[in-house]
């Protein structure tokens, strides 16, 4: 019953909108240039949300559960990095995107447990709710730089393996046999000039991070998050950019439908572990921000409730901020594999088992 | 005074705007990527208030008035299709969009012809506004499909009478005068081989319902009606959607203004079809739905003041959801001839004449 | 203090973030078709808003005054044409470009005035407010048509320098050592077979001026301007334009301070100049609106304090309808000049000084 209202959210319906006509061979085409000032929207007004919540919140109070929601949003993106990526035959990328997606943050998820905490009469900080961006904000910045990390040492290798294989070809060329060299591709070029410089063969991440940061994905987002943290966007935001959002967003998950109909054949070997992974992962990630939360609760008094707040941001899977967000930031991962992976099984397992889990726990620890 | 009134409405002004300013030779151009995106939104508001309207009707209390208007749309494409368009020198296209912007409906005129049995205390069923999408939809589907199988006979005609046309220089070909064959038509080369396959020259109707389904108009609003019937897309509609909408279409009637004026001079000769067809048609239309309202009314108990209504929106020409629809799903027709028929003649005499006339006709029969 | 909220707000928050982002090297970028409907959009609301203030206002009452800020409009970007322009390597068409944003009207500044006039008890006509798009309007036109008109001259003088040039080549081409014409410049050619007709080497003032009213931009503003005025576009006007025209004003503030970033650099050797004019400009501009109100004043008992209202109309210089105006119609100027030269220092000035120095100089002449 509630997975069927759950499906027919705006936000999943256009989704399964999409792939249904994609699956009828419509030939509905939404133009690039509108996708991309769309997505340019969308994170610019994730980053703004989070910038204004950011700088409403009382810093001072707050600071060590928001550090540990740093951390948990950058470990989780490495535990799908070594976990979910190793497994046989899963993508790479879609691996890191997949755990982008679920160290970001689902904002119904937590309202969901908000609600909760509130009936079972469990105080917690009323700032709890701005933990959000804290871990949601660097889980999806993680997940992108680390796959460009992973796709940059990938060509590497590819350069590396090519240049073997063209030895022959340069010793021909050498001898003259190749007189036009305009076709030599520049990046190997770029590449061997650039291994001159190094003396080494070793993948620089300081330039990945930089170049992460500057793609229009990121830049977008951080643009908001610094307006949002040292300017006064309020009338700009609540006028056109917060309710454009589920607009925008609904429009945008069509289009994802359709991409991913596209490619959801390439998760037919691959699926179940796509399901193993977003059964226990919503556990692991919860009992990490459970754990570090204690800690704050020890040391500082963060509360119970907080507490658990903290749990389940962690092991909830974000519907609304990361797909945009990954699909402009690491556009070769599959929609179809960290979509699937976070709304089919993800989000349900983290609303109906994780919430009363993390609840109970509390309620057993802490009473 | 109600006319000056009329074209001061912001559709109609913006609409004239776009044809001044092409006439005074303005550069202003819309980008494409607006248009179809912009187009999409119409379309997928106009089938999202369809599908609402419908999910929240009680069918079972309506279906047979429902199944007339379906009726009456779809009759309304085929009257046009068999009077206007064997007119001397009316373009079937044209005459085709025409039937199909008659036949969908007109929010405004029902909203006066409610008013007006509001006023005359004439009860009528409080679903009956909700008839509209019946009628409304299909006689957009109908004209767009009619139009599509109309322009695949031509071009096979076309094609059958070039093969007559080439014989001589394919037996050139033959004789080796012609080696490069590259920029023999792929197009026929596909008739070519598919005559082998048919055997036949007929053409096929369902798959070119299917293409005309499968095209971005159709697909759009047919998608906004499943997402309206089967989904809650209501916190998106009424934040996104429906207020969108008016500004939009008035962007959108801007560049119609404009395509309109470069092919206003087209009509020269046909401008007084489009007049007769435009007075006759509307209460042509309505008495057919009229009649088949009174079925309704002796055997289902359908209201005098339901029949009226029924009546009014066939006679009723649509100057919102039409427009949009047709200049997407059949890009060949001439805006100024099927705008212009629908606005300058249509509308005026279904507001100003048929509303009085079917009222009357119902006190005479019903009181 | 207050400086610091002026740099908080959306519309230079975004600016200067474009800047940040632009010298971070982000690779973000707004599509072409986005600017190209923003900017329309912005421009029909401009127009849209001037001329429903004009027609909601009694022009009998206002005719003298509402002259004299079309002269003064007018009048200011003339003074930049033969002030700033003639100063040492600043670039003609970046001066014209600012003479028409410093005769463009703020209206927050505008806003400043009213709310001093209303604390000091200064009675002002109640429709000095809508003196306002009676001066921004015709400054902006004026601009780009000033603008039209040098570059034009310019290209005049290097075609027929490079006639001379070419005297040599033609010979040759008429000795038969240039066999292929066909690259030969057609706009050339076009001046050419034009100097016959003409005889003269004028240019012809009024085709540049249709030519400028026919460009996208002032087609866009005076198609709003006459919607507003002749027809009803109160209802699209308050759903869609309105709302959405500081949001889409931050997006293009963004862009453009991604390209004054870019053209910064061309400022380091006339800034100088730019911040002179800045600080004389706002003054002198206020003067002979002044000047003018009091002709009004003795003539026509035009109160005060709508004298100092026209006159810090004329002191302000737009922030928000002049930007877009101006890349759109200007687009080679160079927003770093400017939105610089306003926003850093005009606006400064005229809220600061101007504003209580016309206020001091009604209540010393009129008390």
């Amino acid at each position: 019953m509630d997975f069927v209202k759950q499906l027919q959210s705006p936000t999943l319906a256009f989704l399964i909108g999409g792939m249904v006509i994609a699956a009828l061979g419509s030939e509905l085409v939404i133009p690039e240039a509108i996708c991309t000032i769309i997505v340019f929207m969308l994170l610019t007004k994730i980053g703004l949300t989070g910038g204004i919540a950011i700088r409403n919140s009382n810093l001072a109070d707050m600071v060590l559960p928001a550090a540990f929601a740093v951390v948990t949003g950058i470990v989780v993106v490495f535990i799908a990095r070594y976990t979910l990526a190793k497994l046989p035959k899963v993508k790479t990328v879609d691996a890191i995107a997949t755990g982008g997606l679920f160290g970001a943050v689902s904002g119904s998820t937590m309202a969901a447990a908000l609600t909760l905490l509130e009936e079972e009469k469990i105080p917690y900080e009323a700032w709890a709710g701005a933990l959000y961006p804290f871990m949601d904000i660097p889980a999806l910045v993680t997940a992108i730089v680390v796959a460009n990390i992973y796709i940059n040492k990938k060509k590497r290798k590819e350069v590396a393996y090519s240049i073997g294989q063209e030895s022959f070809s340069e010793q021909l060329v050498a001898a003259g046999d190749y007189p036009d060299q305009k076709d030599y591709p520049s990046s190997r070029q770029e590449y061997l000039s650039q291994q001159k410089g190094d003396g080494d063969n070793r993948v620089k991440i300081w330039p990945i991070i930089e170049e992460s940061l500057r793609g229009p994905a990121l830049s977008a987002m951080l643009l908001g998050l610094a307006l949002g943290l040292f300017t006064r966007p309020e009338s700009v935001y609540k006028s056109f950019y917060d309710p454009a959002f589920r607009g925008l967003l609904s429009i945008l998950m069509l289009v994802m439908g359709m991409e991913a109909w596209s490619r959801v054949g390439e998760l037919r070997k691959v699926a179940q572990w796509y399901v193993v992974y977003s059964v226990i992962a919503p556990f692991v990630h919860g009992l990490i921000a459970f754990g570090l939360g204690m800690i704050a609760h020890y040391t500082m008094n963060f509360s119970m409730g907080g507490v658990v707040v903290l749990a389940v941001i962690a092991s909830s899977s974000s519907d609304i901020s990361g797909p945009p967000t990954l699909r402009a930031g690491i556009p070769s991962a599959n929609p179809s594999a960290y979509i699937g992976a976070s709304t089919a099984v993800g989000t349900p397992v983290a609303i109906g088992l994780c919430i009363p889990f993390f609840l109970g726990l509390a309620q057993a620890l802490g009473g």
